[in-house]
């Protein structure tokens, strides 16, 4: 089935305790788009670079099934550019630098072919632009999900308001979530977000996990606990695009498969942080993450106790 | 099957954001002999109280099937107290008040009838008192197990050391784990403590869950999702009681036991923090324990998504 996705395709410099990367490839549609095509194509991506991105990245991208045929890329102008340093224990980061170059006056324009997606995921950025996309479909697609930050919380409540209405699924991280809800207790705060459009939601817990929520059930996808996470840039939308990817593959929209989707999309989030920018996921096949799978599995399986 | 246990059964005066509890029972024996007793008798009890305590509540503990020979009522003195209040998220607290009062020349006697158990729960206390208890069996217990907390690790280090080297099983939470080994992962956290003397460690994660280390083995323990966590006071020694009265009855030291010990511990836990002081514990049945694991099945319970 199609994945339609938009989000950022940027370069990124990243410093963590296992040493710095300049200008490396990274953004939401970037990590979304290859988690996706682990599983899916076409994937059809929406996004804006400059002439900066290299090229050898944008081939590789197509070589895996992703359309780049609505990503601009403007050769005069420069890529949205981030800096940033993590914490040595990974818990937070300081961002030294953001340049929005071409992302500045970003228009999303979708191509013909684009227009009739079987499952979108919008990553995060303004929602306006989420919802211009949105505007442009031609039919329904069978799920849309989504992902935002607090940052638009703050400043573009309203038009976040609107558009989170307008999708099925919501992913965002604990502290999105209270701070979208006002609810400190994720379950108060799964409640109250739930009445605001998306009939599941999804809270990403970082390295405690993530909760799945879906009518009143609640389910837990544990995170791989890893020895070493050289670099957790992308984590989260690789999540998104591998749970995304997972579910356009299965095309059947089951509270089952949107439990094991959580889980494939842990399991290539636990590889995305092995290496620095996109090189371990370049390295992943479906079997490697089969494996994996096997891993959360085991990690908590129990028989009944009494 | 026996359980020893060693700790304090103190008074608390609690504030959290669902109100006011003054002088309430507490302490960690007290929470890992009640949580135990849903699952094994005898529990023997070594610990020091004041006059002040109330004897309602040493009545209460002794119909549960806990002996309180070895616990020494000094009428003319005061109990430990501890006043804390906690922040609105409950990830934090402040101690207003530490009373030590009889606890400040404690000295461990173990009757006679304590000196042959077949399993022990060390509750947090100093490492000397928890040794002195270990030097006082006459019989190698068929588990030993142990709390700690930072505090020992800044003043009492060398003889913490000694005594973890005597323990089979040590239960710590993340942050103890991060400052005992050096290391932030937990993976190689677990890795270092396990060469102390453990074979088994578990790292109580609060909010966040449980890991089980032993040999080459990870397990996690999900925590419950909760609407709200009325008292946080003693969910760590619940937790272990559950732990280490659940491995007592059943008494085979499998790896499969000790992972369904650590998820009745969370199950037990996940009911001690619905009320205050030991309000909750008081009204729960092995039943309802049974229930509540179901929940823990279902959380967190998928099927092979490739």
């Amino acid at each position: 089935m199609s994945l339609l996705t938009v989000g950022t395709v940027a370069l990124d410099t990243i410093e963590t305790a296992f040493g710095k990367r300049e200008r490396v490839v990274g953004g939401a549609a970037m990590y979304i788009g290859l988690a996706a095509s682990k599983f899916t194509k076409p994937i059809n991506l929406v996004s804006v670079v400059g002439g900066d991105f290299p090229k050898s990245e944008l081939k590789y991208m197509e070589s895996l099934g992703i359309d780049l045929s609505g990503l601009q890329v403007k050769e005069d102008e420069k890529s949205f550019f981030w800096a940033g340093k993590y914490h040595d224990d990974l818990n937070g980061r300081d961002t030294l630098t953001t340049e929005l170059n071409v992302l500045a006056d970003f228009n999303p324009i979708l191509p013909e072919a684009y227009k009739k997606p079987d499952y979108v995921m919008l990553g995060n950025l303004t929602p306006e632009i989420q919802m211009q996309v949105l505007d442009q479909l031609k039919k329904r697609p069978k799920l849309v999900a989504m992902d935002t930050m607090n940052f638009w919380m703050d400043v573009a409540w309203d038009s976040l308001m609107k558009t989170i209405k307008r999708v099925d699924m919501l992913l965002i991280n604990d502290e999105e979530a209270r701070q979208m809800s006002g609810e400190h207790s994720l379950m108060k705060a799964a409640k109250v977000i739930l009445k605001m459009g998306p009939k599941i939601l999804v809270i990403k817990k970082g390295e405690h996990g993530a909760l799945l929520f879906q009518d009143n059930d609640v389910f837990f996808a544990p995170a791989l606990p890893l020895e070493e996470v050289v670099d957790p840039t992308g984590a989260g939308d690789t999540f998104a695009g591998g749970m995304m990817g997972y579910l356009a593959m299965q095309n059947r929209l089951s509270k089952t498969n949107f439990k094991k989707a959580i889980i494939v999309g842990s399991a290539l989030a636990s590889f995305c942080v092995e290496k620095f920018s996109n090189e371990r996921m370049k390295e992943i096949t479906q079997d490697m993450v089969r494996l994996r799978i096997k891993e959360f599995e085991k990690l908590v399986k129990f028989g009944a106790p009494l």
